[in-house]
Order: C-alpha cells, then sequence, then structure tokens
C-alpha cells in the first residue's frame, strides 16, 4: 500500500541519490526558511504563541529563532514554523501551491538540535526525503484538495515532517509507514482561516505533528497500514480524486525539491505576477515624466485563483493586504517594491496607496495561467499603458538567484539578530553540506 | 455565523441554567471517564506515548493518571486522553457515536489543575459547555461526516476541548471564537487507524487540540469568523451535508449530555447488543442443562454498521477482538462477560473461543437499527434458540445504574491505584459538585 511504499523509499534513499539540484535545491529551501523563520519571529502571531505557551516549554534543546533562547523540541517546531510562514514570504512549490520548507524544516531542525551530533549532509538527506514525501502526497490529490478548502501546505507538511524526522532517527520502513500514519490522521489546515493568524500556525501546528509522529513511532506506536490509501485512509477521505500511485511511482526519479521556489514579494503566490508587472510599469512610468498619482484606472486580467485568494478589496490592515491583489498592484505602482515593510498596517491604511488601490479592478479570464497576467493602465491624459507577464520573478523560469536569496536573508535577519550574526549565519547556513554539526552551525550566538 | 453562535452560548452559560439532568449526567460522564483514564493507563499504547514524549516534559501541574506523577498540562491532556479512549470503555452520544468525554474532561481537567483552584460547580459548568458544542457540531454533519471516514470523537473533541477551557479560563465572546476557530482548524482522526494504537491517539489529540486553541485564544490570537460554517469553514470542508444552524438552534434547550450513555463492555458499541444478547444465551442454554461447546452455529443479524466497523473474522489479538462481532460473540456465549480482561490478548487466541467463534455468522439486516440485533443459536442435537435486542445493557433506555458505574470504576482503577485510593478518589469524584477544589478532589494521593 501507499505508505509502505513512502516508507521503504525513505529508509533506502541515500544521499548519493540525491541529484546535483536537489542538493542544491535543498540548501537555497533550507537558507530561505532560516531567513523566513528569523524574519518572522517578532510578528505578534508568534510573540502570542510564545506567551501563551510559555509555561509549559520543556528542557531547553533547540533554538527558538529571534530570541536568545532556547526551548523543547516541540515547542520550538510549533512556534518557528509559524514565524517561518507568518509574512507569506516562504517558499513554493509551483505544482501545488505547498510552502513545503516550513513544516518540514521547522520540525527537523528542532528535533536535530535535541538528538545531538546530526551532520549536514545527513540533515540534508533527511529534508529531501520529507519534501518529497510532502510534495509528492500533495500532488496525488491537486487540485480538488484544495478546492474543496484544505490548507494544502500543512495537511502534507505534517506527513513531510515525520518522515524527515524519522529518516534522521535512522527508523525502519515498519516504524516509517507507523510514523506516516500517525502524521496522516492529523489533518490540519483549513483554508477558511487565511488572514488570521491561524494560517501561520497550520505550518507549525503540521511540523509538531510530524514530530509527534516520529518520536511515537520511534517506540513502537502503531498506526494502520492504510493510512495513506485504504478505503478511509488519507487520500479518501481528504479527497475523490488520488493519483497517489501514479505520483508514488515518481518518487527518487523526478524531485520535487528542485522545483522549489522563493518568494520575492511576502505574499500569496498568485500575486507576484501582478506586483511584477506593476514594478515594471512604475519604472517605465517614471521614465515617460509621468506619476503614479496620475492613473485613472488599473485593469488586471488574472487567473481566477487570484481572485479566489487574494480578491480582499479594502483591506484593513497589513495581514488583509496580504490577501488583496489591489493592494499588491498599489504598492507596485505607487512604491515600486513590495517587502515585509510594504505590507505594515501603515502603508495599507495610507491615503496615497488606497486612492490608487480604489482604481484597481480585477477581471478573472479563464485561459490566463495562474503564473501570468495582463496589466493595463489608463492615465488621466487618455494614455494607455499595458504589460504582460507569463513568469514572475521568482517563478520557476525566472528563479531567484543566490544573489537576490542573500539579499533577501540580510533583509529579513539583520534587524532582529544584528548584522554580524545574520552574516555569520548566513555563511554556515549556506555551508550545510560541509556542517560537521548541524546545531553548532545552527545556533545564534 | 455559527462560532460566533456557539461562543455567545458557551460564554453565557450559567450553572443555574444547567437541567437537573444534565447535571447528574455531566457527574456520570466524569466519574465515567476518570474510571477509564486510570483503567486504560497502563496500556501499552499509554506507556508508548509517556516513555516518547516525557523528554519534552514541563513544569508538572496535572495529574498524570496511574502514574504517581504529574506533568504538564498539554502532555497530561494528550496522556489521560489517550488512557480514557484505549480500552473502547468510555461513554457514547448515542445519536453521533461521539465518545463525548475524553477529549473535553482530559483537557480540562489538565488545565483545571494548572489553573489554581477551581470549584467543582465550574468544572461542571465548563464540562457540559464542551460537551454540548462537541455533540451539537457532531449532529450537524452527521452522519455523512462518519461515513465518509473521519473518527468524529476527534474531529468535533477539539471544539468541545476548546470550548471547556475556554469557558473555564473566563474568555469573552470574541476570544472564545477565537479558541472555537483554532480547534476547527485540527481536524484529527481518520476512521482507517481503527485497530491501531492511532485510535486511542486521536481522543488525546483532539483534548491537546482544544486546549492549544483555548491558551492561544486567550492571549489574542486570531482565526475566522467563518470557521464553523464559512464557505471554506469546518462544516463545509468535513462534510457536505450541514446541518449546522438547524442544530445550534438547540442549544441549551436539548441538551446532548443527557443522552450520554456508558459502555458495560470495553469495545464498540455496535456490538453490545450481540454481548448482551450472548450472554443472556448463555444462560439460558445452562438453566437448560446444555453446554456452549454443543453450538453448532450461530446466525447474527445486525445493522451494517455492525460489520463496517466489528466485521474482523480472524482477530489476532486483543485489540483486533475489539472489532469482531464474531469475538463478541463467542465470549458472551463461552465465558458470559465482556470486561477488559476477555479481551486480553490470550483469550482472543484461545483455543475454547476460537472454535465458538469459527460458527458465528453475520448477516447485515436493512431494517435492523443499530442498537438491536437477532441472535439464532442452533445446537448439534438440532434445538435452536433465538434472542432479539431491542435495547442493550448501556442503552439509553436501558442506561447503567449509577451501582453499576461505581462497579466498573472500582473494577477499572483498584488494580492501578489500590482499593482504598479508588474508593477514596470514587466517593470525591461521586461528590464533584460539592468540592471546593477540583485538584485537591482529583489527586491521587
Amino acid at each position: 500500500m501507499a505508505a509502505s511504499t513512502l516508507a521503504n523509499w525513505a529508509v533506502d534513499l541515500k544521499y548519493s541519490n540525491l541529484s546535483s539540484s536537489a542538493l542544491r535545491a535543498a540548501v537555497r529551501s533550507f537558507y530561505n526558511w532560516t531567513g523566513c523563520a528569523i524574519g518572522g519571529s517578532n510578528h505578534e502571531a508568534v510573540a502570542i504563541t510564545r506567551d501563551s505557551l510559555s509555561p509549559f516549554f520543556g528542557k531547553p534543546t533547540s533554538s527558538l529563532y529571534g530570541q536568545a533562547t532556547k526551548t523543547d523540541a516541540q515547542h520550538a517546531a510549533l512556534i518557528n514554523g509559524i514565524a517561518s510562514h507568518v509574512h507569506d514570504y516562504d517558499d513554493t512549490h509551483l505544482d501545488t501551491i505547498i510552502h513545503p520548507t516550513g513544516p518540514v524544516a521547522s520540525a527537523l531542525l528542532a528535533y536535530a538540535e535535541s538528538k545531538g551530533v546530526v551532520s549536514g549532509e545527513d540533515f540534508i538527506l533527511a529534508l529531501t526525503a520529507g519534501i518529497e514525501a510532502e510534495c509528492k502526497i500533495g500532488l496525488s490529490v491537486w487540485p480538488e484538495h484544495y478546492d474543496v478548502g484544505w490548507h494544502i501546505t500543512s495537511t502534507t507538511g505534517s506527513i513531510g515532517a515525520a518522515v524527515a524526522v524519522g529518516k534522521l532517527m535512522g527508523l525502519n520502513a515498519d516504524a516509517m509507514q507507523n510514523a506516516i500514519g500517525v502524521a496522516a490522521t492529523q489533518v490540519t489546515g483549513l483554508r477558511e482561516m487565511f488572514g488570521s493568524h491561524t494560517k501561520a500556525l497550520h505550518a507549525g501546528r503540521a511540523a509538531q505533528n510530524g514530530l509527534l509522529a516520529a518520536l511515537l513511532a520511534e517506540k513502537g506506536f502503531t498506526s494502520s497500514e492504510g493510512s495513506l490509501d485504504g478505503k478511509r485512509g488519507w487520500v479518501n477521505v481528504v479527497s475523490t480524486q488520488s493519483k497517489i500511485d501514479e505520483v508514488f511511482g515518481t518518487l527518487g526519479k523526478t524531485w520535487e525539491i528542485e522545483k522549489n521556489a522563493f518568494k520575492p514579494f511576502p505574499c500569496g503566490i498568485v500575486i507576484h505576477p501582478i506586483i511584477d508587472g506593476c514594478i515594471q510599469l512604475r519604472e517605465e512610468l517614471l521614465a515617460d515624466g509621468k506619476e503614479p498619482k496620475d492613473i485613472k484606472s488599473v485593469e488586471l486580467q488574472v487567473n481566477r485563483l487570484v481572485l479566489e485568494l487574494t480578491g480582499k478589496k479594502k483591506p484593513k490592515d497589513g495581514l488583509e493586504g496580504k490577501f488583496s491583489v489591489y493592494h499588491g498592484a498599489a504598492i507596485g505602482l505607487v512604491l515600486g517594491k513590495a517587502s515585509p515593510a510594504e505590507y505594515q498596517d501603515s502603508v495599507v491604511q495610507d491615503q496615497k496607496i488606497i486612492e490608487v488601490r480604489d482604481r484597481v479592478r480585477a477581471t478573472v479570464q479563464g485561459d490566463i495561467p495562474p503564473e501570468s497576467c495582463v496589466i493595463t493602465i489608463t492615465m488621466n491624459d487618455g494614455t494607455t499603458l499595458e504589460k504582460r507577464i507569463s513568469n514572475a520573478v521568482g517563478s520557476t523560469e525566472k528563479p531567484m538567484t543566490d544573489e537576490q536569496l542573500i539579499d533577501k536573508f540580510l533583509d529579513q535577519t539583520s534587524s532582529v539578530v544584528g548584522k554580524e550574526a545574520a552574516q555569520k549565519l548566513s555563511g554556515s547556513c549556506l555551508a550545510l553540506e560541509r556542517s560537521a554539526d548541524i546545531s553548532a552551525s545552527m545556533t545564534i550566538r
């Protein structure tokens, strides 16, 4: 059955099996995750979680990013997981819009630090196994599972986290299968929560669910052989259109992690083409001696997902701004950038932004894929400008370069841990493959 | 929206609003839960969980039943929750087959002990609010939600646990609504896991999910207003046939806790009529001078759920025995009882039991309700005996008496904590309404 197929594949996977591009993708994924976990660590959703749960903290073995402290691995997995997703600035497996590294790395790093000495190679191997598991399961039920209302990042993420931690534990195939089952039964994440703190909780809780699953399975806790594809197993309960056999046939043949993309903008991936296009249009306007305030109207032609996910016309604060393609277009046109600073409450509530935002209209065009858009601007003087985006920066076709990733990392982390520590961590993290001890590499001193 | 309706109802509920029969049912429910949590505490699923997670235990505030120790409230909720459900000996809200007290009481007691002085009245009020929330939500999606493969005890239990803990915290309606949302998004429990340790984990994890939700909401963590009935809210994602508005209209008018039934036998409720009938038939056989070994065949006419849930023909061990109507019939006929002792591996593997078990055939009769059955025995001498059961012992129509509940409690707990402590705890627990401090009453010294 499918859980056994996945368990055997993960148990047998060796470092030497990883393609060089999978390896590079794993390091970049973990690097981007680290920046996001630190960058998100002072968000109020993270602060509330920390305050709420600190009375329950156990033995401090694992880094709590953004705090000069450690906590037990279960709480570290939860809280770092929330931090890594809370700015919607993490990575995206574009075929499923899973944000894969959050659940997996949050669990894996927390566990690795609690375990003792773990090499960079072992860590990368486990991370890759987990991300492959997560994305393959996601592909098995995409898109119907997401359409019905599940937050696919966390519903698959718990399974990915269990596989990653189980791999680092050295579980045998039976125990790995049990870990997969315990993770699968904890189906966390309703899309209804988008726009609230709970969206980020999904990534953290998925990490914790997967960690719990591996910890229990390691000591002999049992689940079902049919946990994934039995009559009442995961794919058949959370979806009605499973392709799991076909997709699992590609395990180790096509690497999902190679398709992982990194976000240049801290918001839903579906807005990225619009932001990218609007930033470019602003540059053209300015070059032409025109000003964004003289825009009369903005017409967006977009894929249906854009309005489904980010259709908020009048966002009230920074969080809602992330779910507003209108805000995304406005900051692109008025400010020419979209970093976490442009998603602060004050910017979303700025009259200058609101005026342009209110002139934006978006319509769904059936034949436009999610990675594309057409933007048409009409100025008060009657002139028009059009921009067609086929693939935004950060897409598979136009990936962020290492330099762009490093800029993003340092921008996120310097203000939290200081410039020197940020530089040092950046270096350790990029040299992950050669690390003799992940805990030593990743601890911020 | 529905989450707001539920939150307002729970926040406004007063002790004086509880009907006297709801109050009595709450005390009996908690009493039965306590016996089950202690009785299940030395099951291997509980031992594995304790061993796996003890490295993460935080400040010991809350009883870990069956252990002369305490742990932090989150782990106590998880582990006591598993223990209370692991023998399938807990309670049943018969209209939904939810086992309601496990998730709710496990979270609530653990939290109450960590909080400080909590009166019995406040505890009962919170417990009842939680169980009402859980069962009303269950009724909203029954039976389709269960049929598709969700373990309704835990999928609704996390919400019940959040409401109970939130009530004891004194959350206002906004925070209570957020707690409901955080609990709702953690949809734990696939029926595929039945027959493994993970089934019991569902009850414990639901308790922990609900506790987490209330703790976060207390400090201002946000979820969505549509968490229950929004387009992608709970009822619309985990079911396609919601009756939530209609059912929530009965909050505080009909008390679900009054319909809570207690199990005389430690196995799925759907086998109870068969066990009850077989025990009665054995008595008739013996009175007639006949012996169970001379049974030639046993024909069971049952509801479809019996075979769906408990159709294992050749159970290999005690756990599988619980999912075998054939084993249930055999122990009733051969041993005349069904306590945890009759579900030990040695009994399931006993040749004397297997011989009778193999002579049992079960067929589904469309018009037989789940609480009924018809049993026909044919003896080697050609004589036949028939027994029709309309309502088994432990059903709403034929509830366990207080004396039967006390016998069950002492049977479960005496071997774990000793006879004297069991008697003492039994007395404190039955006097719950008059307790000035729940922690003092419930701690086993």
